[in-house]
């Protein structure tokens, strides 16, 4: 069942539900809350369009938050910030938006699209450009329809904003990266404009009534006294790869990109091994003992061991216990373009993808 | 007298004279001359409006080249770029542009906006910025008069374009910067954009006219066997600083800038003395023997000692006998505001501007 409206009593859910499909990256969930919930009580609830339903000639605008998580946690997005970038680029195009649109889904970027959709007093698609999360702008479903991520609209807190209309996507990704650099590695974006054609070609449908599904899951799982990595694995039709205590975290922020890894020495069944996820905002490959057991672009997660909760890879410390998930992407993700835009060679892994469904 | 036109004769003066108001920067004088005279041959001679003569409601759009000379000479703006920023920044602005201005003098810089007013079909203004060269976007005196350098628009030879709107100019140096390296470290800009009225309040009058006079001078002077550095001297009412041999450049392209210095040894008069000359793209600052003889925001200028031919920062090499000349600045350059902007301790040196006429 298709959610139709998103009050402030489903935000919590669809933020806790978010993260786990942020794959450790999509920012914190208690801030994307936090301003979507800010939103709401401005604005009311916020309607939600199921893809299918979105007519062909509407015109979509997907927003985001682009940066490091790192760095989203010290220097919150302000309020006015986040329909800046969705009203500058709709000026540029000179058209009248009918529908917001999320990029990917995360803690924060399945919940700025919310507070933008209220903002501007627009409903939202429910779906999203990925189905999970990825570091990098041209990496969403859209760009393998052709949609080009330019003109683009690039907005800080500070009121700074700018434009972009750049030649393929990748050009789009570094300019703005720079840019988001420049405003303290972290800024408010709207890109990929398309029209509701577009959107239902290219969208992975039905992202937020998803968020809330897996985040009611883990809170009646708790309140049950059941498991709710099982849970989650369950519904994602995924598997669990490794129980297992944190011991190590090395994280930098380079390039505007948090990046880094996380050592796990393993638990209950996986007690003498030792897992390693490695990371680009989100986690793109876990190693157990040396050998890859999943890769992009199949979703690998970090959930806390009891509550079920999703651990951001900004969140990440010594001494969790944590269970690590993988689930399957969206199929297209499989096709030799997906996997030329966010396979684990783009990211610089010499392996094949490792996938759920191998 | 005013020029009221430029046809393709006129080119080669303008450049090298503009290359002598260019301190070291605004470009490769060769490049410049390239560029508009291939948009001369194809569009026909560029009007020349005199500063007082512009209405007060035009609508005048600046243009010019930015990033690191020690690149401009290796990557050739394109054509198709002149005109594209102008263009861009038109679109984004609503507005039916009037006039094509200078944002400074260079031998590209005062030369591209030839071929954007030719290519574009307006008139363009006989006056710039900033009476000489500055490497940074805010340092224009339109600047001290309030007058925002956003939006502008940033263009590369490839046809990424964008369009920035900050909350003032230093936020608009930043951004563009990072554009234009990622841009390859040089693009097309178009910034300022001004009414008539703020034009005549604030541009330099009459940069155009003097660099073609300049250029004249040098050329005359060359052919009568006089020496054509006096000539330039004499017509900036500036003074002749020292004679020497280049024998120590050290060049790095840093931050999108070319910084380094120069070292000369004494020949003719100044024997047994040492010049180091720093500079930003343009010249900063000349010291002999540790005393400094002249800093920014005045004119400091490198000419081949035979010729009189400006030398740019990047062209400067060992062996070259060279005189180093100064010249007075705009004198709203020496007011606080002024100073603050393009003073030598904005460029991190700890001094108070020595002048020309101190």
């Amino acid at each position: 069942m298709s959610m139709r409206e998103i009050a402030l009593s489903d935000l919590d859910d669809i933020a806790r539900g978010a993260a786990v499909l942020g794959t450790g990256g999509g920012g914190d969930p208690h801030i994307g809350r936090l301003l979507a919930s800010a939103s709401l009580r401005e604005h009311g609830p916020v309607s939600l369009t199921p893809l299918d339903e979105v007519p062909p000639d509407a015109a979509v605008l997907p927003v985001a938050m682009m940066g490091a998580p790192t760095v989203m946690v010290e220097k919150l997005p302000s309020i006015e910030q986040i329909g800046l970038a969705a009203r500058t680029l709709a000026d540029y195009l000179g058209r009248e938006l009918t529908h917001i649109a999320c990029a990917e889904a995360g803690g924060v970027n399945s919940l700025i699209p919310v507070a933008a959709a209220a903002q501007l007093g627009l409903p939202l698609i429910d779906g999203d450009g990925m189905g999970r999360a990825f570091p990098e702008i041209q990496m969403v479903l859209p760009t393998l329809y052709g949609v080009r991520a330019t003109p683009m609209a690039i907005a800080d807190e500070k009121g700074n904003r700018g434009v972009l209309d750049t030649v393929d996507n990748h050009w789009a990704e570094r300019l703005a990266r720079s840019a988001t650099i420049d405003m303290g590695c972290s800024a408010m974006i709207s890109s990929f404009a398309m029209t509701g054609e577009q959107a239902r070609d290219s969208l992975v449908p039905g992202t937020l009534t998803l968020c809330a599904e897996l985040g009611r899951l883990v809170r009646t799982a708790q309140a049950e006294h059941r498991d709710p990595v099982d849970a989650v694995v369950e519904r994602l039709g995924g598997r669990r790869l490794f129980t297992g205590k944190v011991v190590d975290v090395s994280r930098r922020t380079v390039s505007g990109f948090a990046r880094g890894d996380a050592r796990l020495v393993g638990m209950d069944g996986d007690s003498g091994s030792e897992l390693v996820l490695r990371f680009q905002n989100e986690h793109l490959v876990a190693e157990r003992d040396g050998t890859v057991l999943a890769s992009v672009p199949d979703l690998i997660c970090a959930l806390d061991r009891e509550s079920g909760e999703a651990i951001t890879t900004e969140a990440m410390r010594f001494g969790q216990r944590v269970a690590i998930i993988a689930a399957p992407a969206d199929p297209r993700w499989h096709s030799p373009e997906g996997l030329e835009l966010a396979g684990p060679r783009y990211f610089g892994y010499d392996i094949d993808p490792v996938g759920v469904r191998q």
